[in-house]
């Protein structure tokens, strides 16, 4: 990378963006170069039977673009695994140069445009019945009728585990440079690192990968075991239920619903990943504490 | 608080809810209680004019929900400062008992209800123009004509700054139980704390100290600091500048979007504020630096 200072034209936007600094340390203060994670809003269209329509504007951190907005439309259930004839930037000639990697366009196998009612009930609809945390597992629970198949013989151990935290931090280039970046892997049930991506937004890391997954034809997860460098939401076990894991761990604490979409649907939540410890929430058949350390 | 294991009638959700875990730590493994932060939606209804519609879904920590709701509302550009009549949970004799606690109803002084375009754009619109950065900055402008007012010689210390985290760990009652629950805090430029509110959403945190200023007729806080636990993203500090904040700190990294807000509006932001070091991204005319320490 070039460091000369020289402003240059407008390209895409990367993950790591550079910028100016004072840094104060005590008494001293000091003007430095420094590199910022990226945040970047990216519209999401699809394109049906003829028909277009956007069905979400999210922040990001750009770099894996396709991935996010194919593992999103999975994750919300607006698409399933054969959906997606083709996904590109939309290049109008009337966006804006630093518009044109701002917006992707999910061409569809379909003759017209999926419901995305179950993205609406998200945000914006008026529900008759009220909301709960009851009611939200219910509404998922429609979507994804299945639980976690319970692979035979498909247990991690603890070892495992504790290696992983240091695995995800290894793998996060834009960590070590920004500070400002959540991640999401893919293991191997003997730790493998089978896939990292990093955002600003943790539930869009989450959605990296499973658009890889989705993209790759390697759905459903239910082999690996997917780790987040943050907390444990509702969204997030969300994903990871719509995409088959069984394993969830987080370096930092579930909130009771995250717990409570685990024990819904058989996975395997573990909490707290630092240093040879860890909870275990949901799930422990899966961990082979049995055998010892 | 009872501990006797005895199940208890639906209630409104608390802040913590309790539930068991399994603690794996090198080879041992013991079974006991834990404290999670609560998860649960939160609907927001609007009411006016006869009519009434569901305006958002939010997953957030219950406690402070008349807040949350305002300060989302008017963090939104949904509302104006004078605009709310009542805010009351809905008890609908139709709701299950425990749906009761998790929808609000924000009663307007106002003829109609307001056009939430605003809101719509946020999630789900098409826009003709492309998205970017720099349109969405535009679009806040557009929202927030007058810039945070520099108040003239309000400025603040190195080292109150240093002390603002651990007053703000101190005041974060939910925190020390779970682990799972960010915060926002309100301090005097002496460093005083002015108000503390915890949320699993980050932004949430920021909506309910907002929400209370507003409800206390206390808007626009230009005289106070805001500190955030975790990072600083474009979300944050589009809620900071619609409530007049003109300093902003977070203990982790800002967004480079974030960045580009501060500076557009004149607002200073410090991040990675730890252990007697920060760094300031914009606005450093309102850290004392000179008086060294």
């Amino acid at each position: 990378m070039h460091d000369d200072g020289r402003e240059r034209p407008v390209h895409r936007p990367g993950p790591v963006t550079r910028t100016r600094v004072r840094q104060v340390s005590g008494s001293a203060v000091r003007d430095r170069r420094d590199d910022l994670a990226t945040e970047e809003p990216l519209e999401i269209r699809l394109l049906a039977g003829g028909e277009s329509r956007t069905v979400a504007i999210t922040m990001r951190t750009p770099g894996a673009d396709f991935e996010l907005a194919a593992g999103f439309l999975y994750g919300e259930g607006v698409i399933g695994p054969g959906d997606i004839a083709a996904i590109g930037y939309c290049t109008d000639e009337d966006l804006e140069p630093e518009e044109r990697y701002n917006t992707v366009t999910v061409r569809l196998n379909l003759p017209t445009l999926p419901d995305i009612a179950t993205l609406e009930r998200h945000f914006l609809t008026s529900s008759a019945c009220g909301v709960c945390g009851t009611a939200t597992l219910k509404a998922l629970r429609d979507r994804c009728p299945t639980p976690a198949s319970s692979a035979p013989g498909f247990a991690v151990a603890p070892q495992v585990l504790y290696g992983l935290p240091h695995l995800l931090r290894k793998a996060q280039s834009g960590f070590g440079r920004t500070g400002g970046l959540h991640a999401a892997g893919l293991f191997t049930p003997d730790g493998s690192p089978a896939g990292v991506r990093e955002d600003v937004g943790r539930h869009n890391a989450v959605d990296k990968l499973v658009g890889a997954a989705l993209l790759g034809g390697r759905l459903p997860l239910d082999r690996h075991v997917l780790l987040v460098s943050g907390r444990a939401s509702y969204e997030i076990m969300q994903k990871a239920v719509t995409a088959g894991v069984q394993i969830v761990c987080a370096v930092s604490a579930p909130s009771s619903l995250a717990v409570d979409v685990a024990r819904e649907f058989g996975v395997t939540l573990v909490g707290f990943l630092r240093e040879e410890r860890f909870n275990v929430y949901s799930g422990a058949e899966r961990i082979t504490t049995g055998d010892g350390a």
